[in-house]
């Protein structure tokens, strides 16, 4: 199997920017990744340009990879949108290196872009709660903060988690945050007033939700062989997986666990032959402060039901043994749909490099990391090793 | 380079199904792929499902591909959502094709669904004209039939195309429906009929556009070494290449060629090792009858410009000497979005073999045949080479 690398990765300012479009947004990102290639970007080179999408942008609802991939000046590239909720950029990440691997392309873009606030009527109305189950959840009045709540009552009943475990997940994500220019939200909290902001769906409150996010990002695979021609310092994709699982939580073998992110996490820790002991640094996917516990336990971080107290030991602090999100999260980064995979895969390239634009944040020695990018609330799971 | 096969191939009927979910749509293309695999299916073997889809079927935004996989009993598989509007189907089956020749997975499903008609009114008044360019184009009020009526009138005016070509394209393919059991049309119609249907937008009228169709389609995809333990007689994909293009029409090349067209089939002809003239057989996509006038010459067929002359000659009949579009094509067969590229493929699939359906369609005597599927006005192209 042709092994794989990154050799540069780009991210937009997370945020809110009525002034930007799907395109100048996904400009934004190309442009940052072209910069970061240490020998030089050659547009020349990149034969297909795969695009995590959720929601078009709220104007374009067909052939949308097509027009970022003529906007940054790539008009004749495979261009591929691709959508699995929240995990579209995940995938896009995992189908480029798929391509690379076939040796179909040399060098080969993975990316991802959404334009959440301000977009036209239709689809605001639309944007959440999409990516569940309709027939039985979403149609019977669930939102999708509703769904995680359900999961979150069942964690709290069945393992005994707490209120300040939850808040304690925002705390840390937005002490991180706050060291991110990119991030959305770059101020922290505090314990107190992430516990007692107000409720949204219990026990849920607002600081246990992510936010709607505009942003993009990129990153330039290619094959290992080729990496050094672009740096010194590629960063190897040593494995992935993915899992799908029912898009309704009643269909499921547990509600404390997401099997698709226990699938997806075996398959990628056995080709990339280690183990979770041997991840030293994770970006997960926070998109709801319990969404973070259940990441540590079904990626074999801590034991089922322990991810409270792994939590107040300290062990994902930004200081402690694996970080977890030293980005800021989905919580404080913000989590712009189709970007946020690829936007972890931009967080981890740098933080392996030993690169990361405000040092503040740096992780230091770590070698290997895992990237952790769900689909709505599990029906689509990827996992990715990345190591330096 | 891992040699891939398509060994099972079904499609669901085409047409309009008011009591159909995009689910139960492609159940049905589903089963009826999974009775054509010689030696038996078993769906503990498939690894991957990548699906074609535009528009969600009207309800569901995200994750469809998780949903669609899960109701046909594969929950954990790699599922993965293509969207390059009408090109998704195709896309969908060269992402497969690439994930076996990477081994990452040795069989796998690529299919394509679609439910057009009765759809929830936030979709249907946005069906059409959305994957094409919306800013220069769309906003200033231009359809799809208005783009190909541009495309059409320059062809006419540079080439001497006439009235009389653009019909024949309907009247052949209406010819060819009329024996597909699963065609959306299966009546014939006449040259006179067709010449003096109702305008839509000049130069095209009714009988030169293609319907609004629900349907779904499904492939079985594997090594060729594994190709065997399924069938005697796989179908190979040769060879396979894709583009973009500019979106707008204005910012392309020439209004007379799909430039997207053009690159695709140079590299599937590449990676196959052959040229036109070997192709003995094609479904192209005949969206507006204009389109197939224009793939016969983007795809080297014939001369720039000789696509009328070709086609009165009688090449592309079904008793010609390079039969294009024997299921009937977009026109008669219909067009359900996301499914049209692997509905081709289930076409191709069982003519090669020569076990057509309903045999009177059956072209005898092929070995190698071609598949072409655009994205919108020609956003994106994918075009793919299968051979006995």
């Amino acid at each position: 199997m042709r092994k794989v690398a990154i050799v540069g990765a780009g991210q937009s300012r997370y945020g809110e920017f009525p002034d930007k479009s799907i395109k100048e947004l996904f400009l934004e990102a190309y442009q940052d990744m072209a910069k970061s290639v240490d020998r030089g970007y050659d547009p020349k080179r990149v034969g297909a340009a795969y695009i995590g999408n959720l929601g078009c942008g709220g104007f374009q609802l067909g052939n949308m990879s097509a027009l970022v991939s003529e906007y940054v000046g790539l008009p004749y590239v495979h261009a591929m949108r691709i959508e699995n909720a929240c995990a579209s950029g995940g995938y896009a990440l995992v189908t480029a290196a798929m391509d690379v691997m076939a040796g179909v392309h040399d060098v080969v873009l993975a990316g991802g872009v959404e334009k959440m606030t301000d977009v036209s009527g239709l689809k605001t109305k639309y944007w959440l709660g999409v990516s569940g189950d309709t027939e039985y959840e979403r149609l019977a009045g669930t939102t999708f903060s509703g769904l995680y709540a359900l999961i979150a009552q069942r964690h709290m009943h069945e393992f005994g988690t707490t209120r300040e475990h939850l808040s304690m997940v925002a705390v840390k994500n937005h002490k991180n945050g706050a060291q991110n220019p990119k991030a959305q939200f770059q101020r922290e909290t505090t314990l107190e007033k992430a516990m007692k902001a107000p409720m949204v769906a219990a026990p849920l409150n607002l600081f246990d939700c992510c936010s709607t996010t505009d942003g993009a990002s990129a990153v330039l695979v290619t094959s290992a062989e080729k990496a050094k021609e672009f740096t010194d310092t590629p960063i190897y994709i040593e494995g992935f997986g993915t899992a799908s699982d029912y898009l309704a939580i009643h269909d499921r073998v547990a509600t404390t666990t997401l099997e698709g992110t226990r699938r997806a996490a075996d398959q990628a820790y056995k080709m990339a032959g280690v183990g979770p002991k041997d991840i030293q640094i994770a970006e997960v996917h926070d998109c709801f402060t319990i969404a973070e516990l259940l990441a540590y336990e079904d990626l074999g971080f801590c034991e089922k039901g322990q991810a409270g107290p792994y939590l107040m030991e300290g062990h994902t602090q930004i200081t402690g043994d694996r970080p977890v999100n030293a980005s800021g999260g989905l919580k404080a980064k913000g989590h712009p749909i189709g970007s946020t995979g690829t936007g972890q895969a931009y967080e981890m390239f740098h933080q392996l490099r030993g690169d990361v634009q405000k040092p503040t944040r740096q992780v230091k020695g770590v070698e290997r990391g895992l990237l952790h990018n769900v689909g709505g609330s599990g029906g689509t799971v990827v996992v990715t090793v990345l190591a330096r």
